[in-house]
């Protein structure tokens, strides 16, 4: 094989073979086949795309590129979630220990990512102690033992995956949905999970602007996950606007906390109630789970009578955080100045802009442009409105938490940019735009 | 400016601006900008196309990479000529001392290139003295003294375009007509010429395969020298059998002299003729020859005369070549074995396919598929007969010069392909589909 000849079929429109995309990732892989013609082919498939079976082998080529993790001896179904990411996005906070309690085996890996906040390592890490870096053994151990384990990745999985995606960072080539599918789906592959419930947002706040992209995203890699012979099932989740009400480190851990104590923001708890449900519906058909229904009810139970938050304590516990802060918030990491947003109008909330809340967060220091950026765990915005409230003048809409007044004052900029008011009613934005179950 | 916004520009299908192109050939050239980045736009490019100010942009970018040569000392107006490439093109051979013999003062550069036999300077290296290595001083001198030089490049011209041509060659990113255009004009342009003659060639054994892309070329071409100021005009040629019968080094040399004595095979004589016709016209634009009436009947004569051939042994003698070679043939280089291939029925010719016999020529020996690989002067096959020539069965119609047995055989199996038979009268095949002048 040629890798010319591969670039040349796509280029000209043509659908690769199996053995052509496999061969092209492993002599990616192992450096045999330079950046600049892997450059030119990921260009090719972003105009001219690429057929269902080509995203399912290219998947399957970049989660083979390295080890993958084999989950059998925790149980026989091992379930994930992936969220595509977006603004005050703290689910597996909640859902980890929400599904753990109901006796379902968690084995999550997770990451901190680049972006306006940091990722759900990061916030677990405001618990002081608490160690991601777990070795395989010790990973694999907790689950088996505690049935609930969070931590970074104990391996290099889908080696392939991590060098294509930053070529594609500088070579305009990551906007492609079967780039991007294959390459979140091969990470979920490699990382041994029999189901899969994928979260991907749309709106302003996140990757996908549209829900019609979104879908098709969400279609694309519910196609590759059952293809690959794993149940799958996708919500598009909307993000117009922050998901609850804290956009920060801290911030968001507490409103977690609050949650799994059975408060927090509606909407927030609604989200994690709807992920935590179809993680256990997937779990259901496994074969250690036929016989359990779970209903709403149950999971909103789990939440207000304190399995779920026990469950939470018991994980920071066994990785050696303190687990004293689950029980007292105001030992979380604060910020210096408190300074609060009030509605600049009477009227209605027309709207609360993701993306411009994001710009904040990030301007506070909450999140990292750029990998091994150190971030303050303690900055970040709470929005207090969600669209469609009804507000009068002087009313507290946002409250942010700063720790230096060059920064506050950039992050005031983006908040009041947010936050757009109407006279008139304005509808609320739903949750959930769509769900797509796996054939 | 970013490189990766480019990239997204073009990917996107937004022309680039005139200075974003610049600023990407400076950097590129300067290794600024890596190979993958410029890959990933190259596809782009590739694959969304140029308008005519990019390409108009590109090629004056890469003329000015390195030094634009000035042939200002030689004569206020300077014609060139390039070929986009056939089998048995000899043209330059011929047409160059033909237009010198005009008083016309022709400063050309020309390469030996990759393909089915060697490029001009290898033909006119077997005079055995004949030194295309000239420094710049020796290379002017010659023109101003002589009036006619026919040398290697002396020094690097658009060496973006060197280094973007290499990348294109390994990322499938050849085959596009943009990049085509303003690799070649951007040569031309680097080379100092004010008008051009353009021979574009269409059919089998040419790059384009078909008029129609081969017309789309030229006019690009055209056009992008017109913007630049230069006076231009394109011919569309027939490649679909060889030009002329000799196909080889010292045979398509021996062919050239023969047609300068006012000999050799009719369609050749008539290409090189009408190639003159237009370089004269061209020339006859400059200040210095507008009141020159060129006529191809004077053309003619200056072959039939010997004029075009005293011009052409007195550039050989120039340069340092064995002139009596000129007038004996017979010292040319010979191969050991002399193959005749005889016509296996009674009827027409249908097609003597200029690929194969090309391949033919490479089996031979005769020219090079990579950079510095030696080649066999001697060897070449000489095709008697032209699409619809009436022919009986047993009748020559190619000779094979061979030096090795094995490559023999190769080289029969390849003419034997070419040469078809049909036993009804066949149309012959045009010499030029179309002349296109730049406006």
């Amino acid at each position: 094989m040629r890798v010319v000849d591969i670039i040349a079929k796509k280029r000209d429109k043509q659908p690769l073979s199996d053995s052509e995309i496999q061969w092209f990732v492993e002599n990616y892989t192992s450096g045999t086949i330079p950046d600049y013609q892997a450059a030119s082919l990921l260009m090719a498939i972003y105009l001219n795309g690429m057929e269902k079976h080509e995203t399912v082998a290219l998947t399957m080529a970049m989660a083979q590129s390295g080890d993958l993790l084999d989950l059998s001896g925790i149980t026989d179904y091992t379930i994930d979630k992936h969220s595509s990411g977006g603004v005050g996005d703290k689910t597996s906070l909640v859902v980890l220990p929400l599904v753990a309690s109901f006796d379902v085996p968690i084995a999550k890996m997770s990451g901190r990512g680049l972006g306006h906040s940091g990722g759900t390592l990061d916030k677990i890490e405001t618990f002081p102690g608490y160690n991601v870096n777990l070795d395989e053994e010790t990973f694999l151990r907790l689950a088996r033992e505690t049935g609930l384990v969070l931590a970074g990745q104990t391996r290099d999985l889908a080696p392939a995956d991590g060098k294509l995606y930053a070529l594609r960072d500088v070579t305009g080539t990551v906007a492609s949905l079967p780039l991007i599918a294959s390459s979140i789906m091969s990470k979920k592959i490699a990382a041994g999970a029999n189901g899969i419930v994928l979260d991907v947002k749309a709106g302003n706040g996140a990757f996908m602007h549209d829900v019609e992209s979104a879908r098709e995203l969400a279609q694309m890699m519910v196609d590759i996950g059952v293809s690959i012979g794993r149940d799958m099932v996708a919500v598009i989740s909307d993000m117009n606007q922050p998901l609850g009400h804290a956009v920060g480190n801290a911030i968001e851990t507490i409103e977690a906390i609050e949650t799994l104590r059975g408060g927090g923001p509606k909407d927030f708890r609604e989200h994690c109630v709807e992920i935590a449900h179809l993680m256990l519906k997937l779990a259901g058909r496994g074969t250690r789970w036929t016989e359990r229904e779970t209903v709403r009810d149950e999971i909103i139970n789990h939440l207000d009578d304190g399995r779920a938050l026990s469950r939470f304590r018991k994980m920071i516990e066994a990785q050696g955080g303190d687990p004293t802060y689950v029980d007292d918030l105001s030992k979380m990491p604060k910020a210096s100045i408190i300074h609060e947003i009030v509605a600049e109008e009477t009227g209605y909330i027309q709207q609360v802009r993701a993306d411009a809340i994001a710009s904040a967060a990030l301007a506070l220091g909450a999140g990292r442009e750029k990998k091994d950026q150190k971030i303050d765990l303690a900055v970040g915005v709470i929005v207090n409105v969600k669209v469609g409230n009804k507000i009068n003048k002087g009313e507290h809409v946002a409250v942010i938490h700063a720790n230096h007044e060059e920064k506050l004052k950039e992050a005031i900029q983006f908040v009041k940019q947010a936050i757009t008011y109407s006279n008139k009613p304005v509808d609320t934005l739903p949750l959930f735009y769509d769900t797509i179950y796996g054939q």
